[in-house]
């Protein structure tokens, strides 16, 4: 089997790696060089493309073109200045991080002019390479036959770790709402974690405590593992880093989603708050309630230049 | 009407005027001087009582003997050493801030004296010299009977804001859950602003905003009543206020009862939470979070020098 | 100053009364006819407008029409339906509960038509009649000059309870925000008075303790005010009331205005989610927790039909 | 080696199980006969102990009894009624789920008399037979040497998933937030779970949906698993299940611990309140909520028998 690869970034050129790996053929195109001249050197079932024409002199029809780009514009564009240059039959994978709803979006254009169109919600990040990567597809079954082949290499095992859930924005509402119920995890982790580091009385080492639950405990999870390994590393104090947490758009989407649809969230959407919480520096409602505290009951303020 | 206050802070110092300005006899005791002195130079009915001895001297039987002591162990103390000193029918008020479970333990002992034992829950801060307290008594109707002139005095109107709300312990755990509300209140108002604040491209005017919401609308309270005058008076940016809140036994406590309950409080609990965030000077759970981050995607983690 | 409303349901009929009690002139224009007779019976300054033409007949230039529509789709058809009817330098008002973002899209189209528009936020519920309304007005000076008179006399007093806030656009958003604020408020006043009722032992009289709050007390709101009414009309145990929160689309704007600026917002969400919770008679995440429970830790599982 | 372990239930027994099969002779206590001679009948390295005395007379110095006995009462009554039979170097271990304060305590009177005290925090559930259970020991060094060999036996493997993390109380500690992190997780499983079933447009089978994220995902953990395993048993429409989830003592005092130590930690404590909610059948908050609602704006309450 022969695909393209657009955008070699973290994602697409891991990606791009485990394919070649499992005998596909991946026609490799990235806005700049490097990352091309890389994989070529590196990996044997390469080809690279420097230029888009490149990619479909390249490609025998039915060609399949797997988008691995920034969710939003820069997504939305390829696909534009794609979709053109397509031949009915052709299948177009948007296997980034886009919003489900421009999915459908998408895939409504995109299937008007008898391209299939598939979006792969991709999930595993830097392990990925190594362990394969968790994949939720949404279109239809035509489309869907297109790309097995590679699915079975980029999942973990051929007959695990995918599947195909359901029309166009069902990959992409799926991967979402994974990344919701990681926020809340990592959330639920990461707390229960400070409190364990405030009780100094009990002067506990956390990096020993997280791998010990790495084994038969109820919170055995693979973010527990990258956690142990990471507290052995870093040292379980992590005084060199920064308590800044930044978000991303599934996050958000997901928060977003659950209040449209009338659901219930609140550990996944106060997880994503807290990491709001984490990334203000101004702290205004703080401000102002340190401000009513001293209205109502004369508690003293603090000034900034005495803090 | 003739009763004696133990603790002339912001609180009992005040209530103290208000008393003696309503023609009720404070006796006024204080661990220092000053408080009593100043009492005396300001008001026309305090009698001082500089020696704790000095209250048993000027107080007729039935005496009443009013605290407002930091509460916990202050509190404890006092009312250890003041019992074997008071006669069967004599009255004791805690009017501070104490734990209503301790309140009940200090009951059943004051009571097994033959003592009545009052617990007043005190609402108002630095206003209610000026506008009264709202007042939440417990106790047994023949203790309140002893102090119900004071407390209409106290009160904003002889028949309105306060109450004998039930049993030892009630006047405490009301005025707890009263704390917890606040919390609430002031929480979801400071929300409110800061993203009226964070929306720069209305340039609203939050002094303005505050003061118009004051009369017709639904948020109308003397909450916004303070913020809006404060906004006024500090400038709406509260650029020299320190965004750290502090917190009260009671906050955290109304949090606890509603978890020992059972009853789902995520708010008055939220708004507790948020406080202990804009204290956390460490922010460990958040460096554990932006680790995580860097282990499962790489994503930048970005180390305190640079920040 | 004679102006018409569109929309007679129970916030517009109300505003109509109070306008034409301040002596201002209204054009009442509805669908059904029956409001329109309804005011016309029982105020002074009214002129029914059985049909749309009827109101431009009625009104002289420069022309004000405020609308009092349900929001979305409704307001928007008003407002295509009338702007090709107006002319340059008329003044359109959307008075109802717009979000802002299609207000911001109303405006630009109806400014490029000359056409004043001006979006007014406006709070009081049934109470404005009487109290007067909160009304937070968005658009330019221009614009708003032409209205201020009308909202001298819908607000609680001339001088009060009203203010141009900003350009188009913050009228609405400021009073989503006051929404969000509101369920915040009030999630926190019914999670205390819950927490109070479930504390059996003291056998609290609510309708008591929410009255005694009125005065003094930190909580003192017209949401208590409201709250100690009912409590006394209904009797505290509120049998009668089904225990269902509806939500509207400004709890629901604010806590997704507030996910897209990055602002944490905790306490104004989960009371949104609280209602989300009230609303779910499937409780399927519910099951699926009982579900685990029992998958690891064998904890039986209550099957429907013991429940 | 030989040690007793007292309380046959789900998880006393399967420890015995797992004690016995690794070699360890297990001197077995219950306060019921048919537990013990159901494990005699099983298991090859079963003593019976079908009175307390029995225990003390199989067991040779230094004693090993290991209570796995309900946390509270029964656990200290237990302690107080065997610590007068033991000696000096004998060890007891609580195995159970005790608060660890209580712990703290029962710890200070054990080894005041002599006798090695250690908690042990045993995660794992009904699992822990086949699987090997987590255990988070606190306790001396001395008294932990005693015990390791059983410790090595019970855990996944002699190498992983235990450890002495502490002094007395460490153990329980740290097994009472694992339990809040396990809140937390699970609730943003289920959360999740709720929201892809809300969106019916894109029909997803979650079993399906739970299967393909147990490898690859950032979300793969053991709850998970077990989630998908009970989802293809049960059927993904959880029809036949209550939507009422209990609640235990560790998830409360995880809750109760980070408000007394100031630590936000709000999806732990969220995802108990939503228990509480779960279990609420009175919803008296929103009761208020919907009076509210009518009070200031009208709107509809629905009255019991129309629900």
């Amino acid at each position: 089997m022969k695909l393209a690869i657009f955008g070699l970034g973290r994602m697409g050129a891991n990606m791009a790696r485990r394919l070649s790996r499992g005998g596909i053929t991946v026609v490799a195109h990235n806005r700049s060089r490097a990352p091309i001249d890389e994989l070529l050197h590196e990996e044997d079932h390469i080809v690279p493309a420097y230029e888009e024409a490149d990619v479909f002199r390249e490609l025998d029809g039915p060609r399949v073109i797997w988008l691995m780009l920034p969710a939003g514009a820069i997504t939305s564009q390829a696909i534009e200045r794609l979709l053109p240059q397509m031949s009915p039959g052709d299948v177009l994978v948007d296997g980034g991080n886009s919003r489900y709803s421009e999915t459908m979006a998408h895939a409504e254009r995109v299937e008007a002019a008898g391209v299939h169109f598939l979006d792969c919600g991709t999930s595993g990040g830097v392990w990925g390479l190594k362990n394969g990567y968790s994949l939720m597809v949404g279109g239809t079954k035509a489309g869907f036959a297109h790309i097995e082949p590679a699915i079975r290499v980029l999942a973990p095992s051929p007959d695990s770790g995918w599947g195909h859930v359901g029309p166009a924005g069902a990959g992409h509402f799926t991967k979402m709402i994974h990344n919701g119920i990681e926020y809340g995890m990592m959330q639920a982790m990461a707390e229960g974690l400070a409190v364990l580091r405030k009780k100094s009385e009990f002067d506990l080492d956390l990096a020993q405590v997280t791998e010990l639950w790495r084994e038969g405990s109820v919170v055995q999870s693979w973010l527990l593992d990258l956690t142990a390994e990471a507290l052995k590393q870093e040292g379980q104090g992590l005084e060199a880093i920064r308590p800044h947490v930044a978000d991303s758009g599934e996050g958000r989407w997901t928060a977003i989603e659950a209040i449209d649809l009338g659901v219930a969230a609140p550990v996944m959407t106060l997880a994503l708050q807290m990491r709001f919480a984490s990334q203000d520096d101004e702290g205004y409602g703080n401000r102002v309630l340190a401000m009513m505290r001293n209205a109502f009951g004369g508690h003293v303020v603090q000034r900034r230049d005495e803090s």
